[in-house]
């Protein structure tokens, strides 16, 4: 045995095309874990929920046959890989239903993402939220304890479940549904404390169902943005998503922006009104779901919730009036479960919502639950996660520290304070050309329809395409000498014609105008700015960063290249860019996934550090600074400024715009 | 020092007049708890709460004073008890706002006890409820957490309050409150688990007021009786009962005892009916003891409630059903704190009810309240505790075991099923003597008016009196040989004149039946089979009893001899009985009183074995055999057989009934 274990096998992971080296006696499981590799294991490893089963192409194991493989599946050499010790190397190919990531990241619209690149990892699929079926002794004269007594001892017995809290709802109808169901029940519980101490989790029974229910078990994961909700229908035996929905934040109308909304508040009814506006969304939301999904809402039994500070507090009615005022203090970072139809969500009676916790006002429940989705708590790696956006976000950090901070960069990147921005939706421009010998444009629209207007990731695309052809100085004024019709005086100063009148949707000719431009300067500068002052406060630069991940749904669909060359994005190695898409639905979803996601969001939240960049005067220097194209520093982007120093004319621009 | 300890110290306790020698140099509060002496200690004996003061009469000791004594205080000889050595002998007085037993018996219509006979000793003045003031620093842009966080960090820092849970409705006026005041704030926290692992208590935040209510901290303690409710308005500064009410339960008229309110439950809508009266009542009680106390409702922060298992089940709107049904299940024994307002009662939003736990169907909280309250399980003293009614309830054991069961007795102690029976109020005959020549009696009503008919204990004192007097046989049947016009033939079969109808209320005689006789006889060989099985199931016999605690509205008024006389009590030392009146009510006062009392209660009900006694032969055979006037073996009752012995016409009357 002891000679066994030393030898060294080599184990290859298909479709990761992964090697590793191991002692033969090691488990599978372990070993794919070390790898990298991930396998479903809802178990945990136990054995029992046969969810590991993977397919020894070449090579041995040693492995025990559960009743989890079918005898058919046996011969056909699959394994569950949590019982299986590996004696030969081995090729092992881990099939589709029993990858990780393929559930995770199912349906996210984001390229090609690598687990172990941005996504947590080690964490076991263990929900907060449990079905337990157990089959309880009818009592008799001389077993005749409580009705509740009796389960909690089956539950204790059978799934080592002690010091248990109940839902006194639950009582109401324990007597009959034992009765009737003869005495074979599912106990649903949720696990109500994060892990501050090894041996503190509390668990709570909050419902109870006859017969065996565990194969309706499902949750929903919001993410509620300020301008649209995201959420989804979780499967929580699989570990899937079973059914997605998006719509805007019905807060719209009262204020595009936080700002706004929270100003709304201090009106008679305002809070009231915007709290019911959000949930009137996330009750529509959750109704699509599930007519498309087939699922009944009473096997919906938890909701895990992401957001910006304003919209949580708006959400959960808390009046969000101090996040607005300096020292701008939200009224709760770790908020406590709450009941679902207390706060006018229409789902069963039992079923409480999680919400993940916050680090700041600025700094919200969707940014910690992008960090630890995307798993930057996890890695050395010194990584920024970025969620460009109304209230751009900015953390910068690793697995042993991070800090964190807002800036305000204002509406223009979602198409706000710009003649005609509108929301990436068909007939937005998206993506834009020029010609630099007679400056007529290219544009393609999203849906490829007429142009109506220019969302957020075309405006960049716009003066990014117009800053190479020097139709634009890097002060980002028109050059009014060039030979083209394009270029006029419009009714608020210079403007770029993109399209004719016939050419459109609205019957006008859709325009980019000097103040648009103005407004992305000032949008990207406030960006650019907060990075630079947090890695600064943290004794590095830019070109430090080893990851840049790019979360939201507007930065999922910008352009590295040409976000660098207008000077929102830092000129690094194009490599270290990710986008991430949704990281608020991402660790949402994770959270409700597992319940060490759950423990590390708690975690996460505390250990990010707060700069407050609205009071320290290097980050308005650094804004000033950042107020040209790319930036007054040529040193800070160099591949931009060698790129655009190419340029036949540059020396005469620099002269004209410095 | 070493010598010091070493030499002996008498101190003498006023006004208990208790002696106790200790070593010098010892604590005087410990010494006082040593002696039985109590002596209020709110915060356990660490200085800071100052309750703890007596006067050092006669003496030496050596005392720190802290800012707790005044100096005008010290110069008279005032000292804290807990910061106290003992130099020299001692004469100390207890003042009677540092009463421990005083607070605690305040209002009770009970006689002598003494504290060490039957009064749960040793614990701490730590209510589960508390009132917890900070004063914060406002947020700053460098310190600008959440409002949440400043608070629990405040409550933490001040109080050394960790991993506390918080509440969702604080949240909403939290905000506001913290501005509104300065940030000087008081909160309200309550414990939500008992100490079933040294660390595991949990602590829950409930409320948030502006300033400083600590002065303002009250607490409600409900015994919900089938007949009868009982409340008290509990001021949780002082450990004192504020204010006491009494009604009648709103249920009465639906079904007189438990088993025709279940059934009444059957019927649609019986059960919402029922909880709908229960509420009624203690909201009505409630409303008297603000009114009386001059307290307002929001200052009233915790309600703990003990009862039956079919009262309590009413109250919290629990099907009863299966109480009745055999095997005789209540729906749970441990209840959930649950939100007042939830339930229908009129009392501020943020309130909780605890629930005292209960141990069977038949073996309610009211049960678990009293064995708490009345310390048996802390005592070596082999106990009997009983709570005779409509159903009895019988605890027999100690501080290291303890069995219980409870007997129907039937509702002829509280005056049902007997023809002239009523409630012990004005009018009710209680008393009874009986002139042994000519058969006339002497009787005493409650409130000293013309009779309107017979309460329970006065149907004992009446068949007590007739068989002393041998008007009745051994059997219950009269002897209808007497020179006597009371004793005739009425509509029900022989009967006795208590009282010619001029004479009453009511303007008809009152008069005892055969059959009220023989209901009684039922009533008593039921609660007697009951002591007599439990105590042979644990292989002791009646007259092993150290110590017979009687509980209970009815048992506080009857009287020992009499109950004897009739075979109700067991024929042992008359000093071995102590009556403690509402035992529920007094375990649940405590309850509001002391942590170490709550967690007693949950202890003490897992300790008690259940005995079901409906189903066990030799209850019936003892039951049988009880049917008889004291019992048919004789040297059951030693006194009593020699007592009837000594009638002249004993052996005539014995051949006349057996």
């Amino acid at each position: 045995m002891e000679d066994l274990t030393k030898e060294k096998r080599r184990v290859h992971f298909e479709p990761d095309n992964v090697d590793i080296i191991v002692e033969q006696g090691q488990n599978l499981l372990e070993a794919a874990i070390a790898a990298g590799v991930h396998i479903n294991a809802s178990c945990g490893g136990a054995g029992v929920c046969g969810t590991c089963k993977v397919l020894i192409k070449k090579g041995e194991v040693e492995s025990t046959r559960t009743e989890k493989i079918s005898e058919e599946e046996y011969e056909q050499s699959l394994r569950q890989a949590c019982q299986s010790r590996i004696i030969t190397d081995l090729v092992v190919d881990i099939p589709v239903e029993s990858r990780l990531e393929t559930a995770v990241l199912d349906r996210e619209r984001v390229g090609g993402i690598q687990p172990s690149q941005a996504l947590a990892t080690g964490w076991r699929f263990t929900p907060p939220l449990s079905k337990l079926y157990v089959e309880l002794p009818p009592p008799t004269l001389k077993d005749n304890i409580s009705d509740l007594s009796r389960l909690l001892r089956g539950l204790k017995k059978r799934y080592n479940l002690r010091n248990i809290s109940v839902d006194f709802n639950v009582l109401g109808k324990l007597p009959q549904i034992l009765r009737d169901s003869d005495w074979k029940v599912t106990a649903t519980t949720l696990v109500t404390t994060t892990k501050t101490k090894p041996d503190k989790r509390g668990t709570r029974l909050i419902n109870i169902e006859p017969g065996d229910t565990r194969s309706k078990h499902y949750s929903l994961a919001f993410d509620i943005g300020t301008t649209g909700v995201r959420g989804q229908l979780l499967d929580l035996n699989r570990g899937k998503v079973r059914a997605e929905g998006l719509d805007y934040n019905g807060q719209i109308r009262y204020g595009e922006d936080v700002i706004s909304r929270i100003a709304y508040c201090q009106k008679p009814g305002g809070l009231k009104k915007l709290q019911q506006a959000i949930l009137t969304t996330i009750n529509g939301i959750i109704s699509k779901l599930l007519a498309e999904s087939k699922v009944k809402v009473e096997d919906i039994a938890h909701i895990v919730v992401a957001g910006n500070t304003t919209m949580v507090q708006l959400f959960l009615g808390l009046e969000p009036k101090y996040i607005r005022l300096a020292p701008y203090t939200p009224t709760v970072n770790t908020v406590p479960l709450v009941k679902a139809t207390s706060l006018g969500l229409e789902v069963a009676e039992h079923v409480y919502v999680y919400t993940l916790p916050s680090v700041a006002s600025y700094v919200g429940a969707d940014i910690v639950s992008g960090i630890v989705g995307s798993g930057v708590y996890q890695r050395k790696k010194l990584t920024l996660y970025m969620d460009i956006g109304t209230n751009g976000e900015i953390v910068i950090g690793n697995s042993d520290w991070m800090v964190t901070a807002s800036c305000s960069a204002g509406p223009a990147f979602e198409g706000g304070g710009v003649k005609h921005g509108m929301i990436a939706t068909n007939g937005a421009i998206e993506d834009f050309g020029i010609n630099p010998s007679n400056f007529e444009p290219v544009i393609n629209t999203i849906g490829g329809t007429k142009p109506k207007g220019i969302c957020g990731s075309g405006l960049i695309n716009i003066i990014a395409g117009l800053l190479e052809a020097e139709a634009i100085g890097q002060n980002g004024k028109f050059n009014t000498n060039l030979p083209t019709k394009r270029i006029r005086q419009g009714s608020d100063g210079y403007e770029y014609v993109l399209a004719w009148a016939p050419e459109t949707q609205i019957g006008k000719d859709i325009v980019i105008t000097e103040v648009d431009i103005d407004n992305l300067i000032r949008a990207k500068a406030a960006m650019y700015a907060g990075c630079q002052t947090l890695t600064n406060s943290v004794g590095i630069s830019c070109s430090d960063l080893e990851q840049v991940i790019i979360a939201g749904a507007f930065g999922s669909n910008i352009d590295i290249e040409k976000s660098i060359i207008i000077g929102l994005l830092p000129d690094i190695p194009r490599d270290r860019f990710i986008f991430i898409g949704n990281g608020s639905l991402l660790g949402a979803r994770l959270t409700s996934f597992s319940t060490d996601i759950l423990d590390e969001g708690e975690r996460v939240a505390k250990m990010m550090t707060n700069f407050e960049l609205s009071v320290r005067v290097d980050f308005m220097n650094n804004y000033v600074a950042a107020l040209f194209l790319p930036h007054t520093n040529a040193d800070d982007f160099p591949s931009v400024s060698k790129r655009l120093a190419k340029l036949p004319d540059s020396k005469s621009r620099r002269g004209l715009t410095v």
